[in-house]
């Protein structure tokens, strides 16, 4: 017998917190900044069809409109250049079991609030595993940062003269990663999965780089990572079924042990 | 000990399937068509950003807009007038423990097959309670039809002179679900959770106006709902964390037994 009754009756009961990851989405919701010689994603944007007036006199709705990578969102393979060629890897392409993994969770926040341009290397990961254990294959790695305590959007984004001051992962980190432990994916609370100075390293944006050529997910933007424990958190990440999506925006729930 | 830890083990070893009950999302998809005198809703609409060339030489995305009732979507109650008061009834505000429940499948393919304008009333419900036991309070009722088979977006609609033929709740089903059972809401495959003729109801749009009065939600445009059991699965329905939502379009997951 398999643990999906108990599962039900356990979100019932309370037994099972589920706990939004989830930004909340609207129009200063804070988009990525690129080069001006690169083309801008649209930010969200939102327009009432009617509010129980004359437009639709028991109805309210909207128009929404994004960029897929807005807000708290996926990151599918073919988002990247490296993962072009996955039959699997677009938005509708994904197989749906891939949609619901375990996560690991690792607490950089002290180190972030030192230094806003922190660095995760495979040292870190290493630390982190022989506290908590190896990180298992297919688990979700998510990067606490508490970068989306950060409610003003211009300190989220971080921008400096030379690029955003944002924290992220190192290329020796994503490939330990993919490579020594064959993660699900890679997650992290700032605007997108890699740091704000990924343009320069090698492989430039290994986060997207990397991750994606080996066929694994990206999650950016979420928050409450610092209600989750360092393991057992079970992620439901599920984006809009986009033909050809490269990503949406999404609502993230981790479930939890109370 | 929760069935968490179970869980995540069942997926990643296919005893538990994930079921998608999402059309895809493209621009031909159907979009419910109101009566000229009302507001319409945008169709969903993509356009490139860049595709690994100049415009970003190694990524690949889009920008979309859609109205938040577009495919497979969500009904939040401040869609609807009678739930427009309640401070839990908007997708930002909805507890997301709401969004994880279990799911009744009633089939009415062979009634639809033979009526476009089949309604379900109590005692088709009954009927199916007869078979399957009492529908569970906190359950989602989901009316499988077999619409979502139509893959002509005309014959989906099947606008006629009198307005869409279309196969619904009754409104003394929808009172049944909401007052003798306590049902957590009511999702079809259909383009809206109500009959096409349910403009003339009393009241009018009974799954729209009851349900949403009552704190319940609707799902619209899902399909795959004949691999699912009568019994037994487990939804995921978790829309986008938009503020002040109506609803939104989403993906939804079933997830049974194997
Ligand atoms: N780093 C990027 C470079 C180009 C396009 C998008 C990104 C993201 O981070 C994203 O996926 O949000
Ligand atoms: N019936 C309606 C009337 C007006 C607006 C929307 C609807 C829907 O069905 C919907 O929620 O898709």
């Amino acid at each position: 017998k398999s643990s999906l009754e108990k599962l039900a009756r356990d979100i019932a009961k309370r037994r099972i917190r589920v706990i939004d990851l989830t930004q909340l989405l609207k129009p200063s919701t804070p988009v990525i900044q690129l080069p001006p010689n690169f083309a801008p994603s649209a930010p969200f944007s939102i327009s009432e069809i009617s509010r129980y007036d004359e437009r639709g006199p028991a109805w309210y709705w909207n128009n929404i409109a994004c960029g897929e990578h807005t807000g708290t969102h996926f990151d599918a393979p073919i988002h990247w250049i490296s993962g072009r060629h996955l039959t699997d890897g677009a938005t509708h392409t994904i197989d749906p079991q891939r949609f619901i993994a375990p996560a690991c969770v690792l607490d950089f926040s002290a180190e972030c609030a030192r230094d806003e341009r922190f660095l995760v290397t495979p040292k870190h990961i290493k630390a982190w595993e022989k506290k908590h254990g190896e990180i298992p294959a297919g688990s979700w790695v998510l990067m606490r940062s508490d970068w989306s305590k950060r409610s003003d959007p211009a300190a989220f984004l971080n921008m400096k003269e030379d690029g955003p001051h944002v924290p992220g992962p190192g290329p020796d980190a994503v490939r330990y990663l993919i490579e020594e432990r064959d993660v699900h994916g890679w997650g992290v609370e700032a605007v997108g999965t890699d740091a704000g100075q990924a343009f320069a390293f090698e492989p430039p944006f290994p986060a997207h780089a990397l991750m994606h050529g080996a066929n694994k997910f990206g999650l950016a933007s979420l928050c409450n990572l610092d209600q989750l424990p360092a393991t057992g958190a079970v992620l439901i990440t599920a984006p809009l079924k986009i033909e050809n999506g490269s990503g949406s925006p999404l609502r993230v729930l981790a479930l939890v042990d109370d």
